[in-house]
C-alpha cells in the first residue's frame, strides 16, 4: 500500500493517539491495533490518514503490520520507537483529546490562557499569605528540617494534625496509620503498587477524574465503569459490575465527586461497602476535596473504620499546588508495606514541603480561609451557573460545594470540537468524554467556577456554541 | 505438624522477612519460598523457628502449603494477609537486613543516633545560608509560584540551568530533554515504568546501591549482577551476561560510584557503550554524586550523545535532601512519554521545590560551598580510612572524591552480625551484603565518612569488632 499524502497535521495526529496510547500502556506490546475503518471513525478523519498514519508508525519500529491480520504494536515500542511529534516549548494544540489532553492543556497554558477546565483554584483564591508566612518560618528553621530526608512515615505533628482532621469527619485514624505522599496522586500510585498485579480489574466511577484512567493504565489494570448518580454509583450496576468482572479495587471520590460535584448518600455508601465486603473489593476513598465541604457528608473510610476502605487526600486544591503533599490512612498491615513501597520508589520523602503545609495548616487563619473560600464559591457557582444557563448550558446538578459544575451542552453539540474550537481563542476547556470510559459525555462539559471571572470567557464560550457546527452523528 | 514454642522475636523476623520479600515484589504470589532448611541457614536461625513462622504465615493467608511440594506465596498475599507485627513509633531494631534494613535505619534513626551507615551528608555540611536565603526570597514570590503546580517538563530556568551544567561535564542537553522529577529515586522509578515489562532483565553492578534492588524489585525485574572493579564494571562478566540475559536495561553510577567509591575509567565506558549498541541495551547512568567530583570523569552519557544511555541527577546530596529535586535527561522522543507519565503518576510536579533548587544553584555562593565542601571531604576521607585502618578495617581503594569507603572488615568477620550489634549501640551501619546481589560482600563495610566525626564512633566500632564472635561460616 503506497502512502497518501495528506494533511501532515490530521495524521501526526492520529500517529500521536497511537503512541500515547503506548506509551500510558492503554495498547500493550504485542497489542492488535483498531482496525483502520473503526480508528478513522473513532478519531473523525479520513481512512487514507489512518492508513498513513499507520504505515509510517511501521516504517519507525512503532507497530508492525502482519498480511491478513492486521497492526500490532511492536514489542518495546514505548520505548525504542522514535515517537512524538517533538515538544517545542509551547503546548501541542492539535493533540488527540484523551486523558492526558486536559492535564497537558492546562499545565502547560500560557498565563494569558482562561481555564475553566482546569481542577484547581486561582492562585489568588488561596492562602498565599500563610505560605509566605510559613516560608518565611521555614527559612529560620533548625538545620536538618531544611537538609535532610524526611521520616519514611513523614513529618509526625502533620500526621497527627490529619488524624484530628479526619476524626471530625468521623474517620478514626491514628499517626501510625497515615502515611505522608508526595500528593493525592501518588497515594493513589503507591496503592496500585501494592494492591495490583497486571490485568486486574479496577472499578471507576463513570465519569470520573481522567487521571484515574492514566494512571490505572500505568499499572496495566482492566478499568471497568460504574454510571454515577447524583448520590453515588448506580448501586444494581455496581453490584453486577462486581459478580461480573470480580474487581480489585474500587477507586472513587465520596465527597464533592470529581466531576460532577454529587456527594454519596449514606444508603449508597452502606450498600457499596457491603457488596465490597461479600466480594473482597478494596475501596480507595479520594477525598482531596474534603476541605471545600460546606456540611460533613458521609464517607466510606467513616462506615468501614478503615478495614477495607484507604483513605486519601492531600493539600493541593486548598492550600497550595506548588508545596505539593499528600497522605495515605489505612489499616497498619498496609502502612507497613506501604512505607517500603514509598522507600523503594522516592526514598526519603519531601520533608520542606510537609513542613510547609503543617505551617499553613497549624496557622490559624487557614479555618478562616477555608470559610471565605466556601462563601466565595457558593456564590461564583451560583452567578456562573446563571450565566451558564443563559448560554443554554445545563448543569447536571447544582452541587453543594467544590468548584466544578457539571453540564450538558445545547444542541447535542459534542464538547471535543467545542474545546478545540475554544483553544484556538485561548481558552482551556475540559470536554466530558475525557472522565467517561464509556465515552458517554459527549455532549458533557466540566466547568470550573473559579476559573470564570473574566467576562470574556462567556464571551469565547457564546461565539463558540453559536458557531456553525457538523452534525453530532456524522461518519 | 505442630508449632513448636520459639523466642517470639526470632520467629517474627522471619514471618517479617518473608512479609517484607513478597510486600516488595522479590516474592511474586503464586511463588515457591526458600525450603525450611535453606532459608534457616540463611538468616541463622534454627530450622523449627523457620516451622513456626511458615505455619503461622499459612495461618494468616499470606502463604499456603502444598503437602509434598512446599510452601507458596498466596495470590494477593502483599495485600489481604494481616501482616507485620506493627509499626510503634521507633526504628524496627529486630528486623532482617535486606535491601530496606539500610534505608529505614538511616531514615528512622533517632537524632542522637551515628549513621556512618547513611548516604547523606550532616546538615551542617550542606549549604544551609543558601537555603534559608532562597526561602526568604521565594516568600516573597509572585502569587503562582507558591500555588500553582509546576509545568509538566518542571521549572524552564531550572532546565537551562542543569543543560549548562551537564555542557560543563561533556554532555550536551537541551532544556526540552530535560525533565524534572520530584527525586533522583522517582527519576528512575519513572524510567522503569516506561522502558520496563514485568520479567524483563536489568544489570546492576554488584555491587549497587542498594534501593536499585528494592526498586526493580517492585518493578517485577529479574536482576543479574555484574562485579564491579575499580574501573568500572568487569567487562568481560558484562558482555556474558548481556549475551547471556539479554537486558533490556543496565544501572549504573558512572562518576563516583556507590558504594565503592570507583571511578569509571574511558576504556571500560567504550567497551560497555560498544556491548549496549550490539545488544540494544539502554543505560541509566545515575549521577547523583556528581558535584562531589574534584576533576571531572568519564560519562557514558557525553560518549554516547545521550542516545541509549539516560543521564539522571539530583541535589539531595550537596544541596538539600528536605527540598527534593531530580532530573533526567534524554532524548527528546523519549522525554515526551516520560512527561506523558509522570502527568499520570504524579500530575504536576513540585514547583516550590525546583524554585528553592534554582534559587540556591543561581546564588554564586554554591559554588564556593561545593569548593569547601570537596576539601573537607578529602581531609575527612583521609582522616578517617586511617583511623579505619588502625582497627584493622582496609579500604577496597581510596577513593578521589565523595563520602564513601567501601571496606573489608577484619578477620573476616559478618558485617551484617556487626551491625546488629553496633544497632543496639545507637550506630547505623551499612553492611556489604545490603549492597550485593550475590551476597558476596558478607565481610564488607560502607562507611560513609563524613558521618563519622564523633570520636565515639570509633569506639563503638572497636568494641564491636572485638567482642568475640561465632566464626562466619557456622551453619
Amino acid at each position: 500500500m503506497e502512502p497518501i499524502a495528506r494533511s501532515p497535521s490530521r495524521t501526526t495526529m492520529v500517529m500521536e493517539t497511537i503512541r500515547l496510547r503506548i506509551a500510558s500502556r492503554a495498547l500493550l506490546p504485542g497489542a492488535k491495533l483498531p482496525s483502520i475503518r473503526k480508528l478513522a471513525a473513532a478519531l473523525k478523519v479520513s481512512t487514507s490518514t489512518v492508513v498513513e498514519a499507520y504505515e509510517r508508525l511501521v516504517g519507525d519500529g512503532t507497530i508492525q503490520s502482519r498480511p491478513g491480520s492486521g497492526f500490532y504494536v511492536a514489542q518495546h515500542a514505548g520505548a525504542t520507537a522514535i515517537p512524538f511529534s517533538v515538544a517545542d516549548a509551547g503546548p501541542k494544540r492539535d493533540r488527540a483529546i484523551d486523558p492526558f489532553w486536559v492535564s497537558r492543556q492546562s499545565l502547560e497554558a500560557d498565563a494569558q490562557d482562561a481555564k475553566p477546565g482546569c481542577g484547581w483554584l486561582p492562585p489568588s483564591w488561596l492562602p498565599e499569605d500563610g505560605v509566605r508566612r510559613a516560608l518565611r518560618t521555614l527559612s529560620r528553621a533548625k538545620s536538618p528540617v531544611l537538609s535532610e530526608y524526611g521520616s519514611p512515615l513523614g513529618l509526625a505533628p502533620l500526621r497527627q494534625l490529619i488524624g484530628r482532621r479526619m476524626g471530625e469527619r468521623g474517620i478514626d485514624a491514628s499517626p501510625d496509620q497515615i502515611l505522608l505522599s508526595e500528593s493525592g496522586t501518588q497515594a493513589i500510585d503507591l496503592l496500585c503498587r501494592l494492591l495490583l498485579e497486571p490485568g486486574d480489574t479496577v472499578l471507576v466511577d463513570d465519569p470520573c477524574y481522567f487521571n484515574f484512567h492514566a494512571l490505572l493504565r500505568a499499572h496495566r489494570a482492566k478499568i471497568v465503569g460504574v454510571p454515577y448518580t447524583p448520590t453515588g454509583p448506580d448501586i444494581d450496576a455496581f453490584a453486577t459490575a462486581v459478580a461480573d468482572h470480580r474487581p480489585r479495587l474500587y477507586i472513587t471520590n465520596s465527597a464533592i465527586h470529581n466531576p460532577t460535584g454529587a456527594i454519596l448518600s449514606p444508603v449508597t455508601a452502606h450498600r457499596v461497602l457491603k457488596i465490597a465486603e461479600q466480594s473482597n473489593v478494596v475501596i480507595i476513598e479520594d477525598d482531596i476535596f474534603a476541605d471545600f465541604e460546606r456540611s460533613p457528608a458521609p464517607r466510606l473510610a467513616a462506615f468501614d473504620g478503615l478495614d477495607r476502605v484507604i483513605h486519601i487526600g492531600s493539600f493541593s486544591k486548598t492550600l497550595s499546588a506548588s508545596g505539593r503533599c499528600g497522605f495515605i490512612a489505612a489499616k497498619p498491615e498496609w502502612i507497613d508495606s506501604l512505607t517500603d513501597l514509598k522507600i523503594a520508589t522516592t526514598f526519603g520523602g519531601g520533608r520542606l514541603t510537609a513542613e510547609l503545609v503543617y505551617g499553613v495548616l497549624s496557622d490559624g487563619s487557614y479555618r478562616k480561609h477555608l470559610e471565605v473560600l466556601r462563601q466565595r464559591l457558593a456564590t461564583t457557582m451560583q452567578t456562573v451557573s446563571t450565566r451558564l444557563q443563559n448560554l443554554g448550558v445545563t448543569p447536571w446538578l447544582e452541587p453543594q460545594a467544590g468548584m466544578f459544575l457539571w453540564c450538558r451542552l445545547p444542541d447535542d453539540r459534542d464538547a471535543a470540537d467545542v474545546a478545540r474550537s475554544a483553544l484556538q481563542r485561548g481558552l482551556v476547556l475540559a470536554p466530558g468524554n475525557a472522565f467517561s470510559l464509556s465515552q458517554s459525555a459527549t455532549t458533557f462539559m466540566r466547568f470550573n467556577v473559579s476559573q470564570m471571572q473574566e467576562p470574556h470567557v462567556f464571551d469565547i464560550l457564546r461565539d463558540v456554541l453559536s458557531a456553525p457546527h457538523a452534525p453530532k452523528d456524522r461518519p
